[in-house]
């Protein structure tokens, strides 16, 4: 048991008491990143293989091309009979042949005269310029050596990618399958869960995951901790109930269905999450309110899923440094998250406090900034990273 | 026909006679966003919301929250009956109620106390800290005013959006359809169009098509043109046989079933593109060869599809200014698209020449330089712009 607490003490019911402490948000992301499940290889065809992630290399089977072949639509000539060919000395050709590209070259043949270099007459092909040995020709192996890497293992598959694997006559490819994230919603429509199914879906999908969504489910300990010992998923989140309140049950559910490791994390918004196991399978706690939900999948759960999909499990936005107008204030020992947005002339301004609530905020926001536990603040004009939301420009 | 026809002379029969010319790039290009068909609205749930691109502004229906309540767990009081109240001086509590996040605040109070400013001593509750009015209370609108503008038309959404509009209790979303995209795939093993299906398809994919793939079909111009002339897509892409050689029947097949309005970009790789219409659809001619047919469709069949999709039709990929490690040569009256990759200190460095076939340089890339018809390239040194793939990290 002490292996899967980690450094953490063994959580209280803080329900009408308050969190007597809060877990460090990095020890809470060490964890998850032992806990969460490798990825799994399967083999997928071409055809669904854009944007998984590869888990070995792939190896030139053999040359490409596999022999030398025209690189061009033309005429196939040997370059000799091309001497002093021009305009206005045009040379008969006797040993020529259209090509198209791709074509192998004809015997007798090593370049490759492009169509308006050649006329007939009477029946006779005759040169127009002259090419040099190799001139039009595609060598064998010029693409690709027999052996040659050509992808290695993490690669996140890009449709050049695919095209290139097809012309080598590859079909299916080994790569990270999905993990199954079953997104446990609790609670009524008073304090939000409801709005999170569509959003966290949407976040798995983007991290990789296939979400199962489940719910909502009332607030019940014993019917939560035997959905979360269902099978069949490799990471559960339930999503709601993680607070302080009387029907707060989702941590002592967690902690019936196997193990809650840590509950309350020194972070705003968000800081009601919280981490276990459940039959074995890792299992987060995100709080019901949807702008602190939010925040515990990006900082918390985003990782597991990541992790486990094959992908670096670090924040998956595009950053972008940049001055804030404003001071950004934060309490020593919580890493604060700040909704900001671009100004006009690329600087940084706050949307909205770490504390205030609601999604509203962060639909306006154009990404997010994180201030570190130990530092209390930045003051105006200092440079900060901002994680931005996909789509946005600066 | 003239109005059909745009800026482009009549083509000709190119085929073992080479191009007599070729169009500008940026001609086709306009051409191709005045013909793509427009978006079209569609109303989805939100749960298949994300990433789709709203077709009208979403208004908040009413203001959220739609009362006071509590922004946190605690117990609600009066504000006032907490005056002086301190860890060494507690002060009972009369009108003393528990609520959790998103409860409405019961009357007479106007403020919430965090758990931990709450004990219990013989079942009266005495507060240990004071509020001020309003302190850990959501009021009316905070988040959002009721008529306000939630989303602008034209936005992707993102899934904190769909988490705002499941809380407003918006269920469906007026969105771009996908347009349908219908990849023809012609000729065999040869030349290497059936290279391109998977590519094409993810490619479309990316752009918020859907892809229909058909084939690989025979080089037969009458079986081409009655498949180019079926019902059900909203724009064509026949890839392969698009060159000069003697079956390159793609251009001729597009010319029966409507219009052939310009054969032959100014454009490397990837001249023997074309655009035209059947049944009154756009149709693109890319060529067979991989990496023409990969820049053909980044450079002008993309531009279709985003454009339909509802997404600006310009590159979707992000942009990055660096150096160049060498000249980067190119043709007076030819866009050149040079496959580049960042060296280890953010420099850009040549994969592969414009006139490489084949997708292992554009595999190894990092993105794309595209030089302007009107330039003759780039000496070492400047300073370019680098469009680049998918999970670049530059």
């Amino acid at each position: 048991m002490t292996n899967e607490r980690g450094p953490f003490p063994p959580p209280v019911d803080v329900r009408g008491r308050g969190f007597p402490s809060r877990a460090a948000l990095g020890d809470v992301q060490r964890w998850i990143d032992a806990r969460s499940a490798p990825p799994a290889p399967e083999s997928v065809p071409l055809a669904e293989a854009a944007g998984r992630v590869l888990t070995a290399a792939l190896v030139a089977p053999g040359d490409w091309p596999p022999a030398d072949r025209a690189a061009r639509d033309g005429v196939a000539v040997a370059s000799a009979d091309t001497l002093g060919a021009g305009s206005y000395n045009p040379v008969p050709l006797l040993n020529a042949v259209a090509v198209s590209a791709g074509d192998p070259l004809p015997a007798g043949t090593d370049a490759v005269l492009p169509v308006e270099a050649v006329q007939m007459d009477a029946g006779l092909k005759e040169a127009l310029g002259s090419v040099a040995p190799g001139e039009g020709v595609e060598r064998r192996g010029d693409g690709l050596r027999a052996g040659a890497v050509l992808l290695e293992a993490g690669r996140v598959l890009r449709p050049q990618d695919l095209g290139l694997l097809a012309a080598l006559g590859v079909g299916e490819v080994p790569v990270a399958a999905r993990p199954r994230v079953r997104i446990l919603l609790v609670g009524g429509p008073r304090s939000g869960p409801e709005a999170l199914g569509a959003m966290l879906a949407a976040l798995v999908a983007r991290d990789g995951g296939v979400a199962e969504l489940v719910g909502p489910l009332p607030a019940d300990r014993g019917a939560l901790a035997a959905a979360l010992a269902a099978p069949g998923a490799d990471l559960l989140l339930l999503a709601g109930r993680s607070g302080v309140g009387e029907d707060d049950v989702a941590p002592l559910a967690l902690a019936d269905a196997g193990t809650l490791v840590a509950h309350g994390v020194a972070m705003r918004p968000g800081d009601s999450a919280g981490i276990g196991l459940a039959a074995g399978m890792p299992a987060l706690l995100l709080p019901g309110e949807p702008m602190a939900g939010f925040a515990a999948y990006e900082l918390l759960a985003g990782r597991a899923v990541r992790r486990s999909a094959g992908h670096d499990p670090a924040l998956p936005h595009r950053r972008i440094e940049a001055p804030t107008t404003r001071k950004l204030v934060s309490e020593i020992g919580c890493v604060d998250l700040y909704r900001v947005r671009f100004t006009a002339d690329g600087a940084v301004e706050p949307v909205a406090s770490p504390a205030l609530p609601g999604l509203a905020g962060a639909v306006r926001a154009d990404g997010f900034v994180l201030i570190p536990a130990e530092s209390e603040g930045f003051p105006a004009g200092s440079s900060v990273t901002v994680q931005c939301f996909d789509g946005t420009r600066a």
